[in-house]
């Protein structure tokens, strides 16, 4: 069994490679080839005035390549109030750090073969899914993107929109000027040859761009359906960054998943203080419309249309994340660790037994 | 973080104390004090031909100790044919071995505290939760206990029965008779006061017994409804053995969960041979009528009835197993595990990270 360390994981696993293997699961879930274990969000009452516990699970089992993955989260989170906005915050209170894990089974034998935290691979399996969709629905001489977020998950969509199209300009809005420094200053070190450009207004960053990605934590739609133009790509990294409008101004609409469009909550009695989020949102005005629209892994798959002209207005909505991705780059990544020799390697004997239940 | 054997878990987790700590958390579950988190078993092709592979998860809450439980099994599965009927059959497939685990969660920092194959701890919480209602719902002046079956969880059984009631005469009756002779007389050993019979027929194992248990892994009825007797108590530990005429036969019936009936099966296209079970059973028969029947925490809790006359037939169905019977147990062994200085101890930080997703 292998304990494994998000610099191992970062230091294995490329995002040509995650959008590699990640594709190669799409395609097989869209031809039922894959099995989406559902997330779940289970929360409790913590022992802290105004924080609850959170533990969300989520799962997906690959045959192909004969894994079971099941990805963790547990969470003390509160909902401070910053800038007249609640805002979800999790805490870091196991000694200042957070818990996520991936937990990687074998399809074959059953065995335990990976444990690992889940930062570096969500990272990426998030760049991934919309790096695959700017692929399969961005103009093929798209040179000019508009970054919308300058956190850690902006830098994913770099990385990821770099690995389909080459580039030439990046253009960054966030609200913070600070935050845009800092991170222009890292992208440039890490994609030398891009032009990469720091704008303090969101409709100035978007207009005449090829590709717009949002990447922020934004509760509220941070694009106005009217600086949508004619042959434009967006994305996004969760349903809230656009709205009803927004995706009624596109030609063509992807979801990332529609057999789970939101996760399932299992709320314990007395659990303070519920962030409303996705349930009272706009997914839930959405209706029956949802289902009207194909997933990623349909596309993945040429059984639904992307792009049919250089004019449509192309969108994909990553509504939200499966623990299938985490199946597929985790494969891979178990793979490219025994090959380098990294991690901890721990005895089978001890995740396995003589009896059963 | 923790990782504990089963030997460690005999060690150290008693079957008087697991009921114990059972009973403190079926008092809080039955006010909404505890969260269940539901058992889905996720189904899935193998390699190979004929089998399939399940993962099960299942989980809790239970704030009063401040743990989230999380409990799998990962198991490759067959449907041999044995004496006519299917059997459902994990293979230890993992080097001879099966795989269970029970990852323990601080719901105060989020940190793992704990994995611990599910074996042991399975074995005393079935018996627990099998002895907890037998202590509410049998007569106080039983001294005589039938048996049916005397496989690894009728030893379980047997403690908990000894643990709440006083027995003297333990009959035991199971098909095969080298089974018998094993488990009497390893059962002497264990419990050398009480006088063991070896039985070749059921209907005499149960004839004037006050007590009965059945702990088989039959897919269809072990008792006959007209063995049952004014003042008996039957308890069952899947809901197989038991059926719509055997329930209707007694006067006071309890399950063990009404929240979740049964689990809740994810079938990936494909999978070979579904074994029916419950799916098609008398559970699906039952229909609207389960919802009639209290279950164990609300017995416990004194917010349903138990026996009201000592001619009363009570009867206890542990339908299905809930992940919050490991967070109980858990937090108490891991308590224990930690004062004994027993386990082996990874660092923390291999199981948490610096950043969140």
């Amino acid at each position: 069994m292998h304990v494994l360390s998000n610099e191992d994981i970062d230091q294995l696993l490329t995002m040509p490679e995650c959008i590699g293997v990640l594709e190669e699961m799409y395609r097989d879930y869209a031809v039922g080839q894959a099995l989406l274990v559902p997330r779940i969000d289970n929360l409790s009452p913590s022992t802290e005035e105004g924080a609850y516990y959170g533990f969300k699970q989520m799962g997906g089992a690959w045959p192909r390549r004969r894994v079971q993955a099941l990805r963790i989260n547990s969470d003390i989170i509160t909902h401070p109030v910053i800038a007249g906005k609640p805002r979800r915050v999790k805490e870091p209170k196991a000694n200042g750090r957070w818990v996520g894990l991936v937990f990687l089974f074998s399809s074959e034998t059953g065995a335990l073969l990976a444990i690992f935290p889940d930062g570096a691979m969500q990272r990426l399996r998030v760049g991934a899914a919309n790096g695959i969709a700017l692929n399969h629905l961005a103009r093929a001489n798209a040179r000019t993107l508009a970054l919308i977020g300058s956190g850690w998950q902006a830098g994913g969509q770099v990385m990821a929109a770099l690995a389909v199209r080459p580039f030439s300009d990046i253009r960054v809005f966030s609200p913070r000027s600070a935050s845009r420094d800092a991170f222009i200053a890292e992208a440039k070190l890490r994609h030398p040859t891009v032009n990469f450009h720091n704008i303090d207004n969101a409709e100035e960053c978007v207009n005449g761009a090829d590709v717009i990605m949002s990447a922020t934590s934004s509760m509220v739609r941070v694009l106005e359906p009217a600086w949508l133009k004619p042959g434009v790509h967006v994305s996004c990294i969760k349903a809230q960054e656009v709205d009803q409008e927004v995706i009624d101004g596109c030609d063509r609409v992807v979801m990332h998943v529609t057999a789970q469009p939101k996760h399932y909550d299992n709320i314990m009695e007395g659990t303070p203080n519920i962030y409303a989020g996705p349930k009272n949102g706009w997914w839930s005005k959405l209706g029956d419309k949802f289902a009207d629209y194909p997933d990623l892994a349909q596309v993945v798959a040429g059984r639904a249309i992307g792009r049919t002209s250089p004019d449509d207005i192309t969108c994909f909505v990553n509504n939200v994340g499966i623990g299938l991705q985490f199946a597929a780059a985790g494969a891979l990544v178990l793979d490219k660790a025994r090959a380098a020799g990294l991690g901890h390697e721990l005895p089978d004997d001890w995740f396995s037994e003589t009896v059963h239940p």
